[in-house]
């Protein structure tokens, strides 16, 4: 640890930061094996049962005041956790969320820890999109980016052909049904596609898989990404057991 | 417009700022007579259709780069409009949402526009919380502010004293029964009730009324709020034909 070069997250890093003990602790507990070190402030309040942790898994850790501030900023921050960014793949055979081009970083994080929530654990993102390991996706999504698999594909169509048998639901203004009745038929090994936070998706999408759209009232343009997400995601995760 | 004196945003101040002509075309549509006036930068691609619309409603404008960059900082804004805060009162005859002292101004502005997009109109708040005027909720809610009514409390009591026929509705991680099934046997005239981001209600809520869980994994501690809020109105609005 005391070797570490630290500077501010760039994308182009091999590894990335969590901020605070609640995402460090949660990091510890799910991927033990990508984590690079953990700084440790000195006002940190329960440094013993953190250092014994790093100890007993041989996590390094460093209690450094100087390291901590640096890195953090402003902010009231008393733990950082270090780790190198990692790959995973999404299951075959389970659920899909879709998201096309997702740009803003807290919507990101937001429908990573919804999807958590909704026991959904696949994400496929078609880029270009915003960075899943920046700092602030992490935050956004409370560490749930440790307990989800995500997968970048370079188009739709891509990641159409490596999942012929889900059947595709693309979340649409002009959908051809409502999210209540489309739910009602849907197949356990569905995908549901969202676009992004200012286009929504194109409108070739319509002619894909069988369209939805969450009634909503005249007097907005459209919802939140990740609220929209968040809605689908909930009723389909409902209607099929996925949560109790 | 010219004596204007124009100073950053303040929660003290009599009035307030919307950024970006999507929000200001939206005030003027929906509240013209609290506008004290719109600037524009020389480089906003509509001048003209904008300059007419405020002539039309006898609304000040200004055009001037130097006030319009001052105000927006380093962001590619061109319009601005400046308004007086203005007080409503939540319908009685309507169905509510209730935020108990809501902390984060993103989610705050977010809940307005998911409330707005479900048409449950009424937002009662209890205090403290954060300014519903800051330009940082009223961008998050993309304007849907000037479509709802919204009414602050100084505590739970008071809007209970105030609205004794609504049905009350704490969301809770504790709750007594989840949305799915609250939903088909609830009362048209509900209150939806939130608790802040980090706290969530307190335990004494479990008391009040029908109490509901949304069902999640356990590998999340809890919902974000407004997803939570988004969740629980998409299923009230939608059981209650408010949206379709």
């Amino acid at each position: 640890m005391e070797s570490l070069n630290i500077k501010p997250y760039k994308k182009s890093h091999s590894y990335s930061y969590v901020f605070g003990a609640y995402l460090v602790i949660r990091l510890i507990e799910e991927k033990p094996e990508i984590i690079k070190g953990v700084l440790i402030h000195s006002k940190y309040d329960d440094i013993h049962r953190l250092t014994s942790l790093c100890k007993s898994l041989n996590i390094p850790y460093l209690i450094s005041d100087k390291a901590v501030n640096r890195l953090s900023n402003k902010e009231n921050i008393y733990v950082i956790g270090i780790f190198n960014k990692y790959q995973t793949s999404i299951d075959i055979a389970q659920p899909h969320i879709v998201l096309i081009h997702p740009r803003d970083m807290g919507n990101l994080g937001t429908i990573i820890r919804t999807a958590d929530g909704f026991n959904i654990k696949n994400i496929a993102i078609v880029g270009p999109a915003a960075d899943i390991f920046n700092p602030k996706v992490l935050r956004a999504s409370m560490g749930s980016l440790f307990s989800i698999n995500f997968q970048y594909f370079d188009s739709f169509l891509e990641y159409q052909a490596e999942f012929p048998s889900h059947e595709l639901y693309p979340f649409m203004l002009k959908g051809s049904l409502p999210l209540e009745d489309r739910v009602r038929d849907s197949s356990f090994l569905f995908s549901l596609i969202f676009g992004n936070e200012s286009s929504g998706l194109p409108d070739e999408f319509s002619e894909i898989g069988k369209s939805i759209k969450i009634p909503q009232s005249i007097s907005v343009d459209s919802l939140n990404l990740s609220i929209a997400v968040g809605v689908a995601g909930y009723n389909f995760a409902c209607y099929h057991d996925l949560i109790e």
